[in-house]
């Protein structure tokens, strides 16, 4: 079986060019609906209004109808003096004048008399708080154009035009197959080799906000004729086919082939990252796009593929994403081969809008819950440097953002429950949180890219933690070291310890797969300094340079049996029921900017730190200790 | 019946009170739903990975599984020969390390010889493009807290970290009670006095784009005891309940009383404008609203109160909008007692966004589906000057607005119809028109308000339209005047003319009804001269000062039976059936600046006006004649 090479296309050039090429050939049918259904919807005509609004001459105050001549001359001390059903009637707001009148006069305005007469002090001109007819709307006139989102006002006056059915332009229908011999339905105990298929799902939401029908499919294995005739059968019900993954050049992948057998390709391969091996083609006239399998890179050509063909269909349902500048905190090294679509956090710190780039891989579903904005990198751009003012499209809401605490440093599961019992307490709050390492984490505070950093730095000459790095790297007064908890720092081994691991120097040259931690993290730091106080070179333990980034993957390592130990604390090895062999206890700390100590998300922070809640939730996890939890040392 | 005075107490006082006296009474119910389902809604607890992922060793590239140690030393010039089965196996993306590998060499690297061999010029290092196990999630990790909406790559994340069901807080539903004797059902033929009642689909399509339900109950009648039963019925139905109109201190107003006696009145008059006779109470602990009965009103209370009011059920729905700032074009006076909130169109003209104040009344529905922005002038504040700038909360996109033509000026049908071609041909794009006269349009466009004003100005002195005006008011080419249309200006009068009028002249004194235009409209200017042409004093001519602001509304007066005569164009006439007294044929063009006659907006505006489909939609409506239409004269 051969090889393809991919394309390597501009994504501008690609879109024009099959945009040009399938816009002649799809449908773009219409139905009529109920107005009062119509939300979100797209007009597929002008519509005009069959009736005016008001329809009547009516009273636009609560008051009374007069004739304006006999008000003329009122004043406080010649007032005029009206009879009822003779000079005025009554009239609410919304009623209709009565036919003699041409004024009506607010009830603040009149005075009560005996015998169903006022008295009036000021003079009424005619026509006053009168709504004329035609006011809101003339019958006739166009109330909304073709190609118009219909929102909730547009419903009022399309119903006060007279107008209670409308003809709209059909939901397109987005055909979605997976394909794969290794994907599995979602499940909650997959079979090792099997992955869960989720893509469909996360495509069928996005079709969905975008205004689109989605069908999915029954997964589909990776064989040529079943490829094919699910892709035949899903053209004939669909108004837009999409096959997830099969799009590389690999072993198994199928569509480039199937879509070349059933209709065209006219694209395989773009120049963008992620989302290069995507495929366009066309089938009986309807639009077919290969979709990468890896979810990120699904998300990406959903966005920047799907969502454009769908405008033909839904035209003026899709506005430019608002942008923002950000000040970037790390280097972004990009290719010139690509356009590139990087995941970025963003935060507001000290006044300005931080965005850290997002280094995990495309298969990182999580990755994107947890990226507020798209930082795109154009072709022919190597990159950008640490500091650079760059252009950010928002994934969520500015205010959010604003409100969102950047919590980084060392990993700590404490660090999630802390940011539920912000969501419970004050859900207009967020917490961004980042496992980056203690170091990094310190840094980040330093240079105002992060609010929070949760360190754990232990000084090898004193043996105390944290207070001393913050006297090197820190002016005084500047940062405040706010007390966390005392945690159980051990190595995490296998559920009854089958290689009898004791200490530190068993994992010496006894060929035990051992999982480190990332450079710069508290735990490596504390590792390297039992490794030399046990004079055993790094070089000696098998496993030194394979990396996690929180306790929890350094765990799920040793309790699926990719490796046999790992140093972490005492909750992350509980979570999966394995031996835990305590080294130490140390501090796990916060360092918090003194100026926005007093800032609102810093106080619940700080609140959550105190509480019986926090406490109670982290007795439960195990493994903590919070005689000093929340306070700040003088 | 006693008149009720309202209080006027401030929004936010009443906000933080209301809230702090409801929120410990209120239930928020939750329910298990489908994680595929979840889309939009809010969790009610933090949400825990049952499994991780990738739960096994997987490889992340296509390629061939091998032990990295033999790869070892591979160079162009000593390349490593592999053999299948033996020392590697043929691996793609997502298929699982088999168990003695322990790295994946990717198949561009892979060179393949015969035999099932291959060779490699490069060594790979221990665990190189696999993906470890929790990669993306571990079992036990928290993948979303509580109060999280779940967006697409939510669903992704909890699908694949092996959640199925997720715990979310039920929808509130929020009951609708309209009320009021002289409303109806929507209709095409409503009787007179009849009041279409379309405010409960607005408010229940603006609950419905928040994440709420709603359900609409049947009108009910302005009686006490009827009002009181369907409250009743709605508080034991309903999460909320929302009573609209009724709410003022009118003759019918039984609202406040019926909350008072089924369970408590908190708050009735806030200090807001539109909105003040809004009623925040209780009854059978569930919020029960009065929301006034003007459309606009109630969509400031929708949104200054609900939506608080929904937070205590589904928090964190509701971001801030986002704020723009603008260049106010008019000036606002705002009374000192209230809190404004002034509904604007904005427009990006001459780099700088443009608000324009939208003067319309609390009653005028269409002001909401042509604001782009909410202008919130505080209590205390007497309002601003033209040319200051102020913060807009944005009601729509603001790539949107930045891709929409303002038109003003004249007003002319024919502008609603460029706007339909406009968004048929090219959705990007939007126009954006106001009927101002031509007198203030052309003085919009001088003090770039607008990019285009539509006027027909005749110059007493030459007989001529427009140009004279453009040489007055614009420095030499800096202004390009487009040729229109030449349109039929007349004396509208009901069908078969009954009053037998045939000239201007027969207006003056004959106790005609007249309907006239607003002052600065070229259609005024034109009735002035004509009457000093006849040497005819305004004063004879009754209902001079009834002013309408567009043609349709002259002609719907007369339709109507509200007035016997207006000036105004033939195709106003037509559409309502009048008969039409030709008076005199008008030069109705355009004005654009210099230097926006090459964007792509004005090109379109300008394609439109000399297409065959814009001449064949005139030539239907009537009174048109289009020889030099879109021409620009030397």
């Amino acid at each position: 079986m051969a090889f393809t090479y991919l394309d390597n296309k501009d994504l501008d050039y690609v879109l024009t060019e099959y945009i040009l090429h399938i816009s002649g050939k799809i449908d773009r049918p219409i139905e009529q609906i109920d107005v009062t259904r119509s939300l979100g919807r797209t007009t597929s005509g002008a519509v005009y209004a069959a009736i005016s609004s008001p329809h009547y001459l009516a009273s636009a105050m609560d008051g009374i109808a007069v004739i304006a001549a006999k008000t003329f001359g009122a004043t406080e001390t010649s007032p005029v003096i009206l009879a009822e059903h003779e000079d005025f009637e009554r009239i609410d707001t919304g009623d209709p004048l009565p036919e003699k009148f041409d004024t009506v006069i607010m009830i603040e305005e009149v005075i009560e008399l005996d015998n169903g007469r006022v008295k009036l002090i000021n003079a009424g001109f005619p026509w006053q708080n009168i709504r004329q007819i035609g006011e809101d709307i003339c019958q006739g006139e166009m109330i909304v154009p073709s190609n118009t989102v219909i929102e909730p006002a547009t419903i009022g006056a399309l119903l006060a035009g007279g107008v209670a059915n409308i003809s709209v332009l059909k939901k397109p229908l987005v055909g979605i197959i997976p394909t794969g011999d290794e994907i599995i339905k979602p499940t909650g105990n997959p079979a090792k080799g099997k992955i869960i298929e989720f893509n469909s799902s996360v495509f069928s939401a996005m079709l969905s906000s975008w205004g689109a029908d989605s069908k999915v499919y029954d997964i589909v294995p990776d064989k040529f004729d079943l490829i094919r005739s699910a892709a035949m059968n899903a053209a004939g019900e669909c108004d837009i086919v999409l096959i997830n993954a099969g799009s590389s050049a690999g072993r198994d992948d199928y569509t480039s082939r199937v879509i070349a057998e059933c209709g065209e390709v006219l694209f395989h391969g773009i120049a963008i990252k992620p989302g290069k091996p995507a495929i366009l083609g066309v089938i009986q006239n309807k639009p077919v796009i290969g979709i990468p399998g890896y979810p990120v890179s699904g998300i990406i050509i959903m966005e920047q593929i799907v969502k454009k063909i769908l405008e033909l269909y839904i035209p003026g349902k899709f506005p430019l994403r608002p942008g923002i500048k950000a000040r970037l905190s790390r280097r972004i090294v990009s290719s010139l081969k690509y356009r590139e679509f990087i995941r970025v956090k963003l935060g507001d710190v000290a006044g300005n809008i931080i965005a850290t780039p997002l280094t995990s891989g495309a298969g990182v579903i999580t990755s994107f819950v947890r990226a507020d904005g798209l930082l795109v990198v154009p072709q022919n751009t190597e990159g950008y440097e640490p500091g650079s003012i760059v252009d950010v499209e928002l994934l969520k809401n500015i205010s959010d953002i604003k409100n969102t605490l950047v919590i980084t440093g060392s990993h700590d599961p404490l660090i999630d429950e802390i940011s539920d019992m912000l969501r419970t307490g004050s859900p207009e709050f967020f917490i961004a949180s980042s496992h980056v390492g203690s170091m990094p984490g310190l840094m980040a505070v330093k240079k105002d890219e992060a609010h929070i950093a949760g360190i754990h730095l232990l000084d090898e000459n004193t043996g105390e933690y944290n207070s001393s790095y913050i006297k090197k790297y820190f002016s005084p007064g500047k940062t405040v070291l706010v007390k966390g908890v005392k945690r159980s720092q051990g190595l995490i081994v296998a559920k009854n310890n089958p290689l009898n691991i004791k200490k530190i120097s068993d994992l010496d040259g006894n060929n035990i797969r051992f999982v480190n931690r990332q450079k710069g993290s508290g735990t490596r730091i504390l590792f390297d300094y039992l490794l030399s106080r046990e004079n055993i070179n790094p070089e000696k333990i098998y496993g030194y340079t394979r990396e996690e980034y929180t306790h929890l993957s350094v765990a799920v390592q040793i309790a699926q049996g990719s490796a046999d130990a790992g140093l972490g604390i005492f909750s992350a090895a509980k979570i999966y029921g394995l031996d835990f062999i305590p080294v130490c206890e140390e501090d796990y700390d916060f360092i918090i900017p003194e100026n926005i100590i007093g800032t609102p998300y810093v106080q619940k922070f700080l609140d959550i730190l105190k509480s019986a809640e926090f406490r109670k939730r982290l007795t439960g996890m195990g493994g903590y200790r919070l005689e000093d939890c929340g306070n700040i040392p003088i």
